[in-house]
C-alpha cells in the first residue's frame, strides 16, 4: 500500500495542511512512526509528539491546531478514532490476500471446494466437507468429515473442526480453537467407573462469529451446539455440550459455560466467569469478571457479579464490608462486653 | 446404518406397535426427526411430538399408551434411555471405521505400527514410538519418540504428545490436548532471574482415559504425572508436574491442580476449581466448582466449597450470610448507638 | 551417555566412597533405579532408600554418612540438588540432538534459515520469515509470514505464531501456544452488533523466555504487546492485546491478563488469577492464587490475595473471619435481643 497524501485525504474527505505530494505506506503509532509512515492523534494527551515524529502524515481532528510549527503534513478528519479504524480495516485485508492451494495438503475426493480459496500447506479437508467461496484456511488446520464451511469464513493456522460441524459465513477461526469435540457426559456405573455416554450432535456456528484462540466448543449429545449470529468469543473460553448462546453477546477470556445452559442477546460476560449447567441467561444480562452464576437470570439488561454472582450493587456493597470484617468482629466483641457492662451495672442497681 | 423396524426390535428386545416392514437410517430428536429418523421419548413431558413429529419410529417405555392414535411405529422397550444409549453407542461406533495409513504422514523408521491402525496425513510418528492395534490417529497428530500408544486408543486431531509418555489402552485424547510439556519448575538467582530446572520425567497414562481439547499435561521433573485408569477430564484443564490422579476421578472443565499434588478415587471436581501443590485428597471428595482448595483433606467423601474451600456446608451458610453484609453492618451500627443511648441513660439515673 | 563413575566424579567434584570402575546411563529417582542408574539422595527422610536401591551409584551430601553397610557406590558431593539439577539440564541437552530438515515441511522461498536448524515434518515457515541458528522448529508448527525466530529458541511441535511476531533468543515455546492472534477488540454498533477493530499490531517475545502449553497471546491493537527477557509463562494463560509483561515476572497456569494492563519486573502471579485491563502492577508484587486484581498496585514487592485482591495480610484475616459468619449472625441476633431487654428493662424502672 503506497498512496500519496493527496490521494489519502481525498478517500477519507480530509483536508490537507502541509505538502499532499508526500506519500505513505504504512500505519504506525506516531512515537514509533519513520518518514513512510501514517500515524494519528485521537488523544490530545499525545498532542506533544507532533514535534518528534518521523511520520509523514498524522490524522488530526478539524479543530485542531498545533502549539507550533512542524515538518508533518496533517490531515483533518471528522472523527479521527473512526477514520483510522476504517483505514486499518482496509489495510488488514489488503494484506490479507492469500489465494489457491498450498502443497501438501489433504483434499478428500467427496470434498466440495468453492472458488477464490485459500488452503494452506498441511491443511486437511475431510470427506462430503463442503468450503464456501473465498474460504481461508491457514496452514495444518482440520476440517472433519461432512463439515461445511460458508462463503468468506477464515481458519488461521491450527484450528481442529470435528466432522459434521456447520460454520457460517464471515466468521473468523483463530488459531488453536476446537469445534466439535465429545460433550462431556458419563454415566457412573456401581464399580465406580464411568461409561461414555455418546456424543452424536454436532456444533453449528452462524454467521459473523468470531472465535478466540484455543477455545473448545463441544459437541451436543444427540441435537446441537449453537452460537448465534455476530457472537463473539475470546480466548480460551469452554463451550459445553448443548450449550446456545444467543446473538452478538461477547464472553472474555477463560470463561466457561457448563452443559446445556442457553444464553440471550447481547449479553456480555467478563474473564474467567463460570456458568453451571441447565440454566437460562436472560438478554442482556452483564456479568463481572470471575464471577460464578448458578441460577437463571430472568430479568434482562440485569448486572451481577460474584461468585456466587448476585445483583451488582449488592455485591460491590458486599466486598466493601468484607475487607471490614476484622474491625467488625472486633467492634461486636466490644458490644458483648458493652452489653454484658450494662447488665452488669442494671442488676447492681 | 439401515435396519428394519423388525429387525430393530429383535436387537433390543422391544415390541412393536406399528408396522415394523419400514426402516430406519439414522437418530433424531423428535422434534428434528424425518421419515428415515429413529427417535425417543424418554420423559413424558415430550410426549406431544409424537403427533407431530415425522420419524418413521420412536422408542417408548413398556407401559406407554398414547393419548391419541399416531401414525409413528412405537418400539416399547423396558429402559428407554439405556436402549437409546447403547443404539448411539454401536452408532457412533459403526461411524468411527477409518483404517490405513494417509499421505503424507511420517513414521519414523523405528517406530512399531500395530495391526488395523488408523494413521491420519500430516500425523507424525517419533523413532521407537509403539502404536498398539486398533489405535486411530487422526491427522496433525504428534507421537514424539520413545512414546508409547497401547490398543484401541482414539487420537483425535492435533494431539501432541511428547517424547517418552505412555498411554494405555482404550483412551480417548480430543484435539489440541498436549501430554508431556515440561513442568513449570525454575530456580530463583541471586539477579532476580529464572534457572529452568529440567524436566525429565514423563507422563503415564492408564487405561480407558479420557482426555478433553486444549487440557494438558505437564511431564514429571524426574519420575511420572501419572493419571491411574478410567480418569475422565474435561477440556482446558491444567495438571502440572508429578500430580498423580487416582482411578474414575473426574475433573470439569478449567480446573488446574498444581505441581505434585497426589488425588485420590473417585474424586469429582468441578468447572474452574485451583488446587495447591503438594497437597493429597482424599478418595470420593467433591469440590464444587470454582473452588480453591489449599490444604489436605483427609476425609473420605467430603464435600467442600468456596475459595478457599470449606465444608460445603458451612460455605453455603456463609454465602448467604455475605449477601446480608451490609445489612448486617447497619444492624452493628444500630446496636452501637443503643448501647451508647443506653449507657447515657444510666449514667443519667 | 555412558559414563564411569570415575570420570562423573572428576567432572562434578565428587569423591567417591565405593568401586569408581562401574559406570552409569542414566538418572532414576532412587526407588526406582536400577544398576545401570544414578540416583541422589537431596532428603535424609529418602536415606532409607539406600539400603534397598538397585542403583549403581548415588549422590550423597559430603557429610553423608551410612547408617549401615550398602552396596550402592556413594559420590560425595557439596550440593547435591545443584549438582544433580546441573547434570540433568547436560543430560536432557545431550538428548535434544535433532537437526536437519525433515521432509515434507514448508519453507517460502523468501525465508532465511539460520545453520544447525531442526524443522520436523509439517512445519511451516511463511514469507520472509527469519529462522536464526540452532533454532529447533518442532514439526506441525506454524511461522507466519515475515515471523522472526532468533538463535537458539526451541518450538515444540504444533506452536502458532502469526504473521509479524518476533521472538528473541534461547526461547522455548510449548506445544500448542499461540502467538499473535488478533486482540478482542470490537465496536459496539447501534443494532447491538459488533465491528472489528483491526488488530494490526504485533507480539514480541525477548530473550530466555518459556511459554507454557496451550499459552495464548495476542497482537497489539496497532502496536505491540510485549513479553520481556527471561518472563516465565505456564500453561493455559491468557496474555490480552497491548500487555507489556516486565523482566523475569513468573505466571502460573490458568491465570489471564486483560488488555493494555502493564506488569513490571520480578512479578509472581499465581494461578487462575484474573488481571482487568488498563492498569499497573509494580515490581515485585506477589499476587495469590485464584485473586482478582480490579486496580493498579503501586507498592514494589507488595502482597495481594482474594477477588477482589486486597492486601494479603488482610485478606486472610477476612477469610479466617468468613468462615465465622455464621457464628457471627448469631451473635448479633443475640445482641440486639439484649439490648432490647435491657432497654425494656430501663422503661420498666
Amino acid at each position: 500500500m503506497k498512496i500519496s497524501i493527496n490521494e489519502l485525504a481525498r478517500m477519507i474527505n480530509g483536508s490537507i495542511e502541509g505538502d499532499g505530494e508526500r506519500s505513505v505506506e504504512k500505519f504506525a503509532p506516531i512515537e514509533e512512526a519513520d518518514e513512510k509512515s501514517l500515524s494519528f492523534i485521537s488523544n490530545l494527551k499525545y498532542g506533544h509528539y507532533l514535534y518528534t515524529t518521523k511520520a509523514a502524515a498524522v490524522l488530526v481532528s478539524r479543530d485542531f491546531t498545533p502549539d507550533k510549527p512542524t515538518d508533518v503534513v496533517l490531515i483533518h478528519v471528522d472523527d479521527v478514532y473512526t477514520t483510522m479504524s476504517n483505514l486499518l480495516e482496509q489495510f488488514s485485508k489488503s494484506q490479507n490476500t492469500k489465494k489457491g492451494i498450498e502443497q501438501p495438503s489433504y483434499i478428500a475426493s467427496t470434498a466440495e471446494i468453492g472458488k477464490d480459496v485459500y488452503i494452506g500447506a498441511f491443511a486437511y479437508i475431510g470427506e462430503n466437507a463442503r468450503i464456501g467461496d473465498r474460504v481461508m484456511i491457514y496452514p495444518q488446520s482440520y476440517i472433519g468429515d461432512n463439515a461445511v464451511v460458508d462463503n468468506d469464513t477464515i481458519i488461521y493456522a491450527g484450528v481442529k473442526i470435528y466432522s459434521g460441524t456447520e460454520i457460517g459465513k464471515g466468521c473468523i477461526l483463530h488459531s488453536g480453537c476446537i469445534l466439535g469435540s465429545d460433550g462431556f457426559g458419563f454415566a457412573p456405573q456401581e464399580d465406580g467407573s464411568y461409561k461414555k455416554i455418546p456424543q452424536t450432535g454436532k456444533v453449528i456456528v452462524r454467521d459473523n462469529v468470531e472465535i478466540g484462540a484455543n477455545t473448545t466448543i463441544d459437541r451436543a449429545t444427540i441435537k446441537a451446539t449453537i452460537i448465534e449470529s455476530g457472537v463473539k468469543l475470546d480466548n480460551l473460553i469452554q463451550v459445553a455440550h448443548n450449550v446456545e448462546i444467543g446473538e452478538n453477546t461477547a464472553i472474555a477470556a477463560q470463561a466457561g459455560i457448563s452443559g446445556s445452559t442457553k444464553l440471550g442477546k447481547n449479553i456480555a460476560i467478563g474473564g474467567q466467569v463460570g456458568i453451571v449447567g441447565h440454566i437460562t441467561i436472560a438478554d442482556g444480562a452483564q456479568i463481572g469478571a470471575q464471577s460464578g452464576v448458578s441460577k437463571t437470570i430472568t430479568e434482562k439488561n440485569s448486572k451481577w457479579f460474584g461468585s456466587p454472582a448476585i445483583d451488582y450493587k449488592n455485591a460491590i456493597k458486599g466486598q466493601v464490608i468484607f475487607k471490614k470484617l476484622p474491625e467488625l468482629y472486633t467492634r461486636i466483641q466490644a458490644l458483648e462486653k458493652a452489653i454484658k457492662n450494662s447488665d452488669a451495672r442494671q442488676k447492681d442497681e
